[in-house]
């Protein structure tokens, strides 16, 4: 997977360290069993790149900084390397303030968010980011998208590997929805309206609506509107609102915190502390014996099957990268 | 109401100052309309004052600090002092090192958390802060409490008042579950399981089993685990699971951070961009004529109706409150 992407990258005339390195995080976010964020973009970022709204061989410049806090312009880099470059920024304000923030204008889609989560959790730091999006979800009681769905990221360290919350304020991701129309499958609980305005477990339907359920109801809508304000007023960068009048979704507007635990004056407990706070999760009286995992637990699972037997990709998503050979 | 207060406060022996304090901000959230965290939560606070797992004349400590980062000891003062203070110390540390975080061990219940995001916001302040609470949501899939329902606070400036978001983990809070039980109405939408296992509307029902809905099923039991794990690494205090294995609800962990938004390169353009995201945003087309309102909004609206014509309060709630005088 990592050899076509590569090639694919090569003939769009990315440099090779750059290609390189956007081949190894599509090809780990599938590795990691996030098809939707990996292997099933592909083809659209190339897209992307082909149209000049992503331009993988620009490099993020520094545009202002205070201190714990700095702000950056992606020059419509790819989202991924432009990550991966403000994740590392942050680790290192907070190496010297404690904490620190980057907020990142004019980048592009991270593809998995979760990918800055585990980078910065693996060397013990906290990790907090979230990024806007174009419009695709309606406000609570609203019929029409105004709100992105804004990803959330949370990382924390856990015995060499990390817990991550990747999550959507909407109740399932556009990945998740284009995943369970290609299978054919419903969703486990509403995720939307369809045209009739009615609720309804049929990706397909959403997809058509555009009308995405927030996460709990108004309670998502809310939290989404907060962290477009946020990714805008920090990175000076645009809103959901004018990324939505470009049409096509790019220049997004990011942010980065990392917090460096070495500074805490219980470094040493703190991971018993988390163990502790796992067991006692994992150890929930369940429903039919179902078993209590937590954010980022599939994945450990899913990267050791895909390891040994290779990483399953959908006949039809493969085919299209092909075709960019 | 803050007279009566004021009276039942030093009546605990609570040093003056603290108990005007005290009064100050449980009159002002009542005024603000978030009664459940207000009026109706104040002879529960005595309760815990009488017991001494609440101690008002306590005054938090630092215990460390590395620049942008501190760690303190609430000394299970009143929540709702120690989290002004927290507040205000991570304002401080923003306006030194363009971001600040305080996180506060052995703290108590700091009612509503919206409180602190106005106090900075209004300042000029972002301010992000979370508390853990006793187990009362349980993991998805599981049927027993493991769970605290953590609320996440985020607030930002708007023309001289906020825009905050403070939403619990949980579908609806404690507060809502108890209100709505006391005037006898049901939820608007599913809230949790009874003691049958059976998804309910009835809050009754719900405080009774103690198994509410997480806010879009895994998601806010995901953000739970994450806002819990952070809230003890970062103050070195209980987890939930500890503070559960006390029974009685005290002694939490509690995350203040704020960003000084003066440090950033586009301090003077902020307010226009929050006002246009706003303008974009109730410019929703919506179900049946609804207004589309913003995390907050309504709280200017009681605050002004309740300025004039009084605070209504339930008669049961202020017959409780009497016989503390």
């Amino acid at each position: 997977m990592r050899e076509v992407f590569l090639s694919v990258l090569l003939r769009q005339e990315v440099e090779k360290n750059r290609a390189e390195r956007i081949a190894d995080i599509f090809t780990a976010n599938s590795v990691d069993g996030v098809y939707t964020h990996g292997v099933n973009k592909f083809a659209s970022f190339i897209k992307l790149v082909e149209k000049g709204f992503v331009i993988p061989n620009n490099e993020p410049e520094k545009v202002h900084g205070f201190n714990s806090l700095e702000q950056w312009d992606g020059k419509l880099g790819a989202g991924v390397l432009n990550a991966v470059k403000a994740t590392d920024r942050a680790m290192q304000l907070a190496t010297a303030n404690g904490m620190g923030l980057v907020a990142m204008a004019n980048t592009n889609h991270w593809m998995r968010g979760g990918y800055y989560g585990w980078h910065a959790a693996k060397s013990n730091y906290v990790f907090i980011g979230w990024t806007n999006t174009i419009a695709n979800m309606p406000a609570w009681g609203a019929t029409e998208s105004r709100l992105g769905n804004n990803p959330l990221v949370i990382g924390v360290p856990l015995n060499g590997e990390a817990i991550v919350l990747d999550m959507a304020a909407s109740q399932f991701s556009y990945g998740a929805l284009e995943l369970a129309t290609m299978k054919g499958t419903e969703l486990s609980v509403y995720g939307g309206y369809n045209k009739r305005g009615e609720l309804t477990k049929l990706p397909s339907e959403i997809l058509e609506s555009r009308r995405t359920l927030p996460m709990g109801y108004w309670k998502g809508a809310g939290l989404s509107l907060l962290l477009d304000i946020l990714s805008a007023i920090l990175s000076n960068g645009l809103s959901t609102h004018e990324i939505t009048g470009r049409k096509t979704e790019y220049g997004l507007s990011q942010v980065f915190i990392a917090i460096d635990l070495k500074h805490l004056k219980n470094y040493s407990g703190i991971e018993t502390c988390i163990n502790q706070i796992i067991d006692d999760y994992k150890g929930s009286v369940a429903e039919d014996g179902r078993e209590i995992v937590y954010p980022g637990e599939r994945v450990l699972k899913d990267r050791e099957k895909n390891l040994i037997n290779g990483i399953p990709v959908l006949k039809k998503v493969w085919e299209e990268i092909e075709t960019l050979l």
